[in-house]
């Protein structure tokens, strides 16, 4: 198939987007970015990134750069600076679930879908005052983490919501959400469901370094009473679990496909992440979800995951992945199954 | 020499099975793999792996594996779940040192074996009451460190033991390790003594990620102060030592396997690992080592160690390095150098 | 330009001389290695690096070294071991700028320039007295974060400071910095100024691993509260930043070497390194620079740095991208440039 009969990708010029312009070259496929200008200038300065590029001027960009045979590559930024209802209302078509974003932008729906997988998650309280135990307190929307505060009691709960209100970070008519605080050690799992192979592939883990929660471990006791750490992500570390967790992941991931289909009522394709723990029994708690590429996958930025290397014989990024599985999609006539 | 007449590799199901057999398929060797039906679904998962596969039924599968052409590669689940006592005795050839695997399960003859080699170790108690300062109490086995505990006190120590009794993670019979609490970074350095290059190879290095004690530093303090950190290993991260770091593990490397060579009475052979804690003067302290390949070079995965290029001009996973021993050894007719 | 012709390279036997070595080699460069017997050691036990090899007898060894027709690539080795002052009066050609390495010599010239170039740096405190809030207290010289502490108030800066010098870390005549102590995430980022490109690329990121500031986060509270930690550098993590924290990074790194040039009134090429605090709102606030390659550049050892391959198509490691810069320069006739 020519290449100008192929689909473009466009990207939100953040992220993860380096990987997936990288991606799309490799497999022969267009690139544009969108975003403003000095988010541009980044990709401007890497020559080896072949892309086209648009400013961000609202959802009508999107809409036209639908016209001109693009597909939405979804990642955090756009979900965080579009906002979530805009990207399901554009008129382009989306690598991935539309539903899945308006599901993610929910916490509720977000939590409701993992129940319906049969996937473990942390007891979720409905106000601060049925707080027991340990909390982590989180806010709608893709935001890196950023305003996420630990609490131990009703009072503590009550104190960093005023905060968050005062600065905005809880918007008004917004909802936080109160979870158990699950103590283990964070693991974050990247998957690709692809209809092509008809399988749900494990793409890749991370550990998200974040600040201050990963600084103050190192700080002297004075300053680590006097200041509750936050979750604002900074990046993120490549790393290596235990391979009798990799099942475990890898049912995890399938049981996840299943529901969100048989709740969507559409097909699924592309990537996705569950955020877990994983606690002193090898129990694993997933306390999020996102159903779309996550930064956690800049970790194998070039290099390429040696995960999917177990499927393909060689490393490849989750962007090359996303073109790989568009690619020939577009080819063998079944684009349907991984665009809404 | 044909296909059909080189050794095969054998190996549990578990930890760091995949270096293992794709290792073994760059070298034209065999592959098998045995373990529980749950085990081996997750290599199933991998078109890219190419091997055969045995239920697990006790000590009689490893003796008609060996009737078949297989070499065991013993890993940490095949000591954890076959038992040592049963590695040792079964009648399949082992790659490595089989007397080195008991060493390994006792925690006496192990710290020994250390002490032999002139390898500085941390401070051992022989009970709770003599105890001064912190300590980090340990089970016999590979495990994966779960149930280790730290304490500071004698009726810390005696508490810790109760839970670890009471819980199963201590057996009847079984005696604790209390080992002094050395200050300083852990550093896991992955080794490899090669027979046919007469020499011994740093292969890497990781830090383990361990539930709870690596999530509990990002804890809230309420929840600091009520939970005794666990060392479950989750996963493993890679980490690059400074360069001046690296002299001093080739040295300790070196003194390792003389001694193992000196107390086993047997040429040795194969990977090993020293468990280590670096202190803030850069003095390396051994706690551990393992005897057999670590679940930790599994941070090299498919792209293969940095480290081992170093001899090799290419990057290699400790999987590969071992079948081109054993392929080596086997062509020249030194498998005798190699096997026990 | 036959290989005779063209500049060696010569690298103190420690810190990045691995990949200084391999890179001159991958480049057709002539490579030495100079140092002690032991540190040389090392180097001779990997068949793959092809280097000369020279007793460090003095500064009259970099004379000679020069005469042969060698140029020296600084590294925190020789800056420590060799002195500063002595590498600043060195016959031979120095890779980047000499007058630079005098400036980063100094704590308070080194500020200054931070300052200079417009990068936001954490508050500096003259005297143990001014102390407000945590600091963190340094001193002079690339010795590897030994000897650092963390106070909180004017009484721990001078208890720090007496048993600095008594045990003889700060030297008679020596003085600290006392550093405001900024809440937040560490992150070093790795620089390129390429006049042959007239550019400034990115070439990567790392965590430090320091004993035993990283291991006193694991350790149990009895210790943590009698221990004060120490940054002693043992190792570098991998770490893959947030995309939009890359052209915040590309930015200093840009106003770094004007900076540079301005003050020094010389041409500057080569690595550099920004060590910055990420906090909570993103903000990047530099503490201190290296005006050479660090040890953080290890952990593309071999493999390459993914982003360098966003300049050049494939992964490329520091020690490459110094030996490419000096091949390239020197066979357009345009050494000045990049040599001082």
């Amino acid at each position: 198939m020519p290449k100008e009969s192929l689909p473009g990708i466009a990207a939100f010029a953040s992220h993860s987007a380096v990987q997936v312009v990288i991606g799309a070259t490799e497999e022969g496929l267009r690139a544009v970015l969108f975003g403003d200008e000095r988010a541009l200038r980044l990709y401007r300065r890497f020559p080896v990134l072949k892309f086209d590029q648009r400013p961000y001027e609202g959802i009508g960009t999107l809409d036209s750069l639908g016209e001109e045979g693009y597909v939405l590559v979804p990642n955090g930024s756009v979900v965080e600076y579009v906002g979530a209802e805009n990207v399901v209302r554009t008129r382009i078509p989306v690598f991935g679930s539309r539903r899945l974003l308006a599901i993610e932008s929910s916490q509720e729906s977000k939590m409701r879908l993992l129940r319906e997988a049969m996937i473990p998650v942390p007891k979720e309280y409905g106000s601060p005052e049925e707080v027991e135990g340990p909390v982590i307190v989180k806010f709608p929307g893709a935001r890196g983490g950023r305003g996420y505060f630990v609490a131990s009691s009703p009072e503590e709960v009550r104190r960093g919501l005023e905060t968050a209100c005062a600065s905005g970070v809880l918007r008004p008519g917004e909802r936080p959400i109160i979870q158990q605080y699950v103590v283990g050690t964070t693991l974050y799992a990247h998957f690709f469901h692809s209809p092509v192979h008809r399988r749900t592939e494990l793409t890749g883990f991370d550990v998200r370094y974040e600040s201050d929660a990963d600084g103050l471990r190192r700080a002297p006791m004075g300053v680590v009473e006097r200041v509750s750490p936050t979750f604002t992500v900074v990046g993120n570390f490549p790393v290596f679990p235990r391979e009798r967790l990799l099942e475990t992941f890898a049912e995890l991931g399938e049981r996840f496909v299943e529901a969100v289909v048989r709740v969507t009522g559409q097909p699924f394709a592309g990537p996705f992440c569950l955020e877990s723990v994983v606690d002193r029994d090898l129990n694993v708690h997933v306390f999020e979800f996102s159903g779309r590429i996550v930064a956690g996958t800049n970790v194998y930025l070039k290099h390429g995951s040696p995960y999917l290397a177990l499927y393909f014989g060689e490393p490849m990024t989750v962007g090359r992945r996303i073109a790989l599985e568009l690619r020939v999609s577009a080819e063998t006539g079944s684009l349907i199954e991984v665009l809404t």
